[in-house]
């Protein structure tokens, strides 16, 4: 992990100033949220000096000597985690092998629950009004990514949360958290993948009011609101922490139109600034989330 | 549409020349294919000068005044079309209102073909040896947008495909198809999507030997992997035309490990050159394609 290197770098090019002044701005301008009554329409466009608009985020990586795609999706397979009210991934082959004129073909059918393997929780999944999938406005599935990494105390408690101090601390750091960008989550748990045990913190994983895996605290997911995130990351099964019951940090960032990406992968390829992070869900028309490619743009 | 912008245009940054030389290099570099024996591996990276190298893309973008974000694809719902050898897109409500505690909680499930909605074929979908969804490399999922308009002749000729005579007047007029970009074929035909009869241009469209809409000629196909593209998209429900029964560009692009993009939505709104397409499937593991959230970065 970088620490800080879009910020503190030498500027390659002439514009790297405007693009810096752009992403990190005045943090007056931050205080608002995405369910600002303005933005909660899916036809609304970020103004065009948002730091999380496409062009500030593309003349940022072209700061960089050289950038490079990093995938931080675990494949679909039967093997794929899930919450267990939902049930496995299928794969069922329709057609494969060679047909009676000898021509090669392949092809077959699936079915998921939304909420399997690396997904998009749609603000709905916890909020009566929120967007569903297919509301959400493309441009916030672009972000440039804020990484807080909380894996050395998560190895130690796994009932930990991310929590303002940790907010505050990053931001000492790295400066405010740009509103509009993707704040990721690292707490090492993807290591853990698919091992249903391990990675549900439980001899009984299927049930969910046995887990033990971190989290976001509300605490925390309120002063992400306040912030303005975009989208919340994390590489566990679930924004709020295994032992919840009540889900919180669920409940506060949906009610704000903000999403969530559970069960990321590779995180430890990411910077903590300076990547952008393009995820983009299947476009189930009213769903609550559904399964979504992540990959992320980083600096070689 | 935009002729030719991105060549033409004046530079507004010092370095849009050296983006330019990269990304339109010297033809004789673009003679290989994907199909070349040391690109086969799906761990293999491209050079540094590829012209299709992220990098390469960013610093083209970044030579623009603005850009905006263009959804490509079809909402998924009952009503998305499919090969008719498939079964409809299925999405089931698993709980969707308040819970006993008062709390609101939404999740549901669905069931889908590989090859229903806007979706990837990966080359083993018609080659036994082709990469399967999860083989392709990350780095060809994002690549520059080449659009050849064969719309006008479409709309009188439900038949006509792309042939190479179409491929060397668009040369002619924006320079040689770059290596590693997406060749994207614009017919017209998403403004029949979800009309089955329309769309597959058959009073009996659930029988594939009775269709026809526009496609890709065999010819044009295997000039297309001369040109080392990295895939191509179509905005019909095949590559192939409808009355074709053989699949020859199927079967020539998929040997050459090309994937394709086919139901593709709103390609009026992709310029000639100087988009960049970002094409991210469902990571079904050793899938032969999937459904495909297909976005492009365009100038504004």
């Amino acid at each position: 992990m970088r620490q800080g290197r879009f910020w503190n770098r030498a500027n390659l090019l002439g514009f790297a100033a405007l693009a810096v002044a752009v992403a990190c701005g005045p943090q007056t301008e931050r205080s608002g949220s995405p369910s600002d009554a303005d933005e909660r329409t899916p036809s609304s466009k970020p103004s065009e000096a948002s730091p999380a608009s496409p062009r500030a985020l593309v003349q940022q990586l072209a700061t960089e000597e050289d950038i490079r795609l990093v995938d931080l999706t675990h494949p679909l397979s039967p093997q794929s985690l899930y919450w267990p009210t939902g049930s496995p991934f299928e794969h069922r082959r329709l057609a494969w092998g060679m047909n009676e004129e000898g021509l090669w073909y392949a092809a077959a059918a699936f079915s998921s629950p939304e909420h399997l393997g690396t997904h998009l929780d749609a603000p709905i999944h916890f909020a009566e009004e929120g967007w569903t999938a297919t509301d959400i406005p493309i441009d916030r599935l672009v972000a440039a990514a804020a990484v807080i990494d909380i894996s050395a105390r998560s190895a130690r408690i796994a009932d930990t949360t991310l929590d303002p101090d940790d907010v505050t601390t990053w931001e000492r750091m790295n400066g405010a958290l740009p509103r509009g960008s993707m704040l990721i989550v690292r707490t090492g748990w993807s290591s853990r993948w698919p091992d249903w045990e391990r990675y549900y913190g439980s001899k009984t994983p299927k049930d969910a009011g046995t887990f033990h895996f971190p989290g976001v605290s509300q605490q925390a997911a309120t002063m992400l609101v306040e912030r303005g995130v975009a989208g919340v990351g994390i590489d566990t099964a679930s924004i709020d922490p295994g032992v919840s019951t009540t889900f919180e940090a669920h409940r506060v960032l949906a009610a704000a139109n903000i999403f969530n990406l559970e069960n990321l992968a590779n995180l430890d390829e990411l910077p903590v600034t300076g990547g952008v992070i393009v995820a983009l869900p299947m476009k189930i028309e009213g769903g609550s989330g559904g399964p979504t490619r992540v990959v992320a743009i980083v600096p070689r």
